[in-house]
């Protein structure tokens, strides 16, 4: 391996790892050598972009804690996360959407027709839909793991040292016998991703904004079914067509409905102001 | 942006950078976004495999400190560092080799002659030769900033708290005015690359072995040339096959000679058991 050059380093890096030939490990590892070989050689990388390369992602490591994974955040401002949520869509399934950087799987329970608000300001917003698999069946007992800013555009766990609760506006609800689902809580505002690490030096030096679209976040599991991570959207709000993170599809942007006196709603703790309607579809695991 | 779908989010990952037209910048992000992309698509990543890599990423930041830096590390393993030494080394100059992760950029001064080994056990060996131009001109007062783990293969920045100084195995020589340098030090041994955190799972997962050849580092400086940053290896010494991190070529090995008393050797603090030479070669800056 003395003899190794610009051209053939590639297949010496590849040959060093004795990973099980056809395993998932050597396609994912060789095709990953293959591609930062090439990058590296096509444009010509110099030493000092090759340490601000890795500088970068030193910074990314010294600001990221439990409660803030900058690596998921530079994911998402490059398209890589939604590019694997489009990819890992199953046809005929609700499509996937960014996890972000904000969830943790610990939510408490919450019975159907709660307030996710808890009090807080703000419009109070009604959502309620089914679970369904695709072939239209209702999938009963369908778990929804929620979590969501507040109507200042705040996630709590972000605000923990303001006096926020970090288990506020997360919960997890199961639906009832039909797959439906339904329960209250504040309308979200757009927000901005943080933008005072090495995140946000890497947008402003492409002069981009760091606004995401009014969302908020679900992953839904049922047993039987392949679990979805996806965001819900409101039509005419702000970002739709420049969300920071690529987040936003036209399937998952729903209608916000001002609640009228001779509505029919679900029995809620709290009364809300304005509706409105989605419904999940997953598709068969495996 | 609302339409987006795996094959048209690139282009719009792409536009959302503002940046230059014709700037490096430019150039070197969209040429990484569509490797990114590529990649995603090519080995279809599925969510746990993506934030397998975050995750990867982040244990990587939590490892490192400002004495080791867990991203040098892995760019190491996957001969990125290596590539990026060969793409720069200019024809005719001594071949580029890797920085490593121990390098800190405030070593003491030492006169020529001098001992780096500071009393250390291990063999005495006498390391002689000169910094030339790419058309054979000696360079006068060519600054030689050298680092190297002692006879146990251990750096002394990793080892404080047993109770090594920092400032040991580490020196800038100044050549004299022609080109010349000469110092004595103790044989390094081979050592592994750290292994106990994210690069070291991923070196098991591989089945590689994380031995490094025996080898001192180098940076060379000199006005109006084009610094270098090299390793001096040694013939017939472990490793040099099958060196960790690609760093080894052919023209970087030298030859271990035993003193003979008839030796004309140079005047040095410290009696020589063993010496060895090496001439660096510098191109022109810019």
């Amino acid at each position: 391996m003395r003899d190794i050059n610009q051209f053939t380093i590639t297949e010496a890096v590849k040959a060093s790892f004795k990973t099980a030939e056809g395993s998932r490990l050597k396609f994912l590892l060789e095709a990953f050598i293959d591609h930062l070989h090439d990058y590296t050689r096509e444009v010509n990388l110099t030493h000092d972009e090759w340490i601000g390369v890795l500088n970068f992602l030193y910074d990314c490591g010294q600001i990221s804690t439990p409660e803030r994974h900058e690596f998921i955040l530079l994911s998402d401002v490059l398209g890589f996360s939604a590019l694997v949520d489009m990819i890992n869509t199953r046809g005929g399934a609700t499509e996937g959407s960014n996890l972000g950087p904000f969830y943790l799987d610990d939510a408490p329970r919450m019975a159907l027709g709660g307030d996710l608000g808890r009090g807080r300001d703000g419009a109070v917003l009604l959502v309620q839909g089914q679970v369904r698999d695709t072939l239209g069946n209702p999938i009963p007992g369908a778990v929804i793991d929620t979590w969501q800013a507040d109507a200042a555009g705040t996630y709590p766990i972000q605000e923990q040292a303001s006096g926020q609760d970090k288990f506020d506006l997360r919960a997890i609800i199961t639906a009832n016998d039909k797959g439906e689902y339904w329960y209250t809580t504040v309308l979200p505002k757009p927000y901005t991703v943080p933008y005072d690490g090495p995140v946000g030096r890497l947008l402003r030096a492409g002069q981009r904004h760091s606004w995401r679209a009014s969302h908020l976040h679900y992953i839904i599991r049922a047993e039987g079914y392949r679990a979805i991570t996806t965001e819900m959207f409101f039509e005419a709000t702000e970002y739709l067509d420049n969300d920071a993170v690529f987040g936003v599809r036209r399937s998952l942007v729903t209608k916000l409905e001002t609640v009228k006196k001779t509505d029919t709603l679900p029995p809620t703790d709290k009364k809300p102001d304005a509706k409105c309607a989605f419904d999940f579809v997953l598709a068969p695991a495996g």
